[in-house]
């Protein structure tokens, strides 16, 4: 079975198309034996490209723990490049069918091949109820939040899942590996949620660093990049067009209008391909 | 440049046969980019395979550093089974020029494909001076090593490094994220530690359990499960011949004759095939 390894920012899937080969028979346990990063061939997860009657494409998304996904902001972006890349929709807008609707991506292309992507990852929750968050506001922007003996000021929006805002000084020196766990299971965070400390470069550049709820610290978060361009316009501190730096790499985010989509451009890139021996 | 994913009890590398490709221009380099798990292949390093004038062929391994090694015993048996399965050497028994010199490796052959295969390790170092340690005896048996207000029974023995072994009723229970870097930087090893904890089911099985020197807790080790062997003989817990369960899998030892060599035998597994980008 052909296969193809690409990431966003480093978050990184196998990509098996079943346009031209057939569907894996079951794909949950082959997304954990194909995911382990000594014994398989190592990934976060299998992203499925399968035919769709009301897309391009349909994307089936499984972590690494055999669990059936909704959504991945940077898997969608690989999907949308192989898509063109690979000869399967040539186009600079492709359609993919995902568990949470039909999304419609905006490509660049340099050279034949798709080098950024552009998703629309729909509106921003600020009801503090549908967060959820018990922190005041709708939403909860700067709010005080107490943990371990400190007070963060906390700005909390949901981009479908919950995210937690902080703005400080010197996001690299923040010690997210301790406060991280802390702030996840905050009371006041009812279904938990995802951390993120933002250093503001200027009105249009920020660097961030992530704890991603159940997961910790890591590379990149789409969603989490989202909820950080609309706590920067909701506190003032940034434009509605900012350029955030994920330890990942970059993401473009834009929220030109309130109640209004979120925007978000960042790269897909495949790194090679192969042959995996079992069906 | 066409690659194979192989791993032998978990320790994962990226293969590279030279002898039907150009050699990569800078190793070093391409071990770095390649092993990465998030923006390459991911592996514990690169293996070149390589014509040699001494031997079937020639192995050279970088870390995934960058940095060359000299030999690994799960790199080398799956240099053995490479040879033998694309036909550059269809043979029972195969040589491969290392760091080390040139090794004799056995193959065990099914469906035409090798197993397991089996490894001269060479001869234990016995003398504390040569192994080092400061323990007392030659080498140190079952000698008490003060740890963090404990007293452990450590015997210490060289397979061309450094090992610390510690019988224990139940390995999987032992504290070894804990202990284990106080012991691999204990004073009374001046070139630091690797550490076994074993369980002895009866003569000829153990469990182990390893935390590596550099490298913290790992699915196996080699030349560790040989010095668990050595140490099993000359404490008079096991036979010269073992199988020892590693949480990679097993291997079977055997220390046939004293001031001999110890031998090795265990699975190499080919994962899959790919094809990298770049030169």
């Amino acid at each position: 079975m052909k296969f193809t390894k690409m990431h966003g920012l480093g978050n990184d899937y196998v990509y098996i198309e079943t346009f031209h080969q057939p569907e894996p028979s079951d794909p949950s346990l082959l997304a954990r034996t194909i995911s382990d990063r000594h014994f398989g061939v190592g990934s976060d997860g299998l992203i499925l490209i399968m035919p769709s009657r009301q897309a391009d494409a349909r994307m089936r998304m499984f972590n690494a723990d055999g669990s059936e996904g909704e959504m991945c902001g940077n898997g969608v972006r690989c999907v949308a490049k192989y898509l063109h890349d690979h000869g399967i929709a040539r186009k600079e807008r492709v359609t993919v069918e995902t568990g949470r609707g039909v999304l419609s991506l905006d490509l660049k292309i340099d050279q034949g091949e798709a080098k950024l992507v552009r998703v629309d990852m729909g509106t921003p929750i600020l009801r503090a109820a549908e967060i959820p968050t018990l922190l005041p506001g709708d939403p909860p922007i700067d709010a005080p939040l107490q943990v371990d003996g400190q007070t963060f000021a906390v700005t909390a929006v949901s981009m479908g899942n919950p995210h937690a805002i902080i703005f400080v000084e010197d996001s690299a020196a923040f010690p997210l590996e301790r406060l991280g766990p802390l702030i996840e299971n905050h009371p006041m965070f009812p279904r938990r949620v995802n951390l993120h400390v933002v250093d503001v470069f200027g009105p249009e550049e920020v660097r961030m660093r992530t704890w991603e709820r159940g997961s910790g610290i890591t590379l990149a978060c789409g969603t989490g990049a989202c909820a950080v361009c609309v706590a920067g316009v909701l506190t003032g501190r940034t434009s509605r067009r900012i350029l955030a730096h994920l330890p990942g790499g970059d993401l473009q985010l834009e929220w030109p209008e309130p109640s209004e989509s979120v925007f978000m451009t960042g790269p897909a890139t495949e790194v090679f391909s192969g042959e995996w021996p079992a069906g």
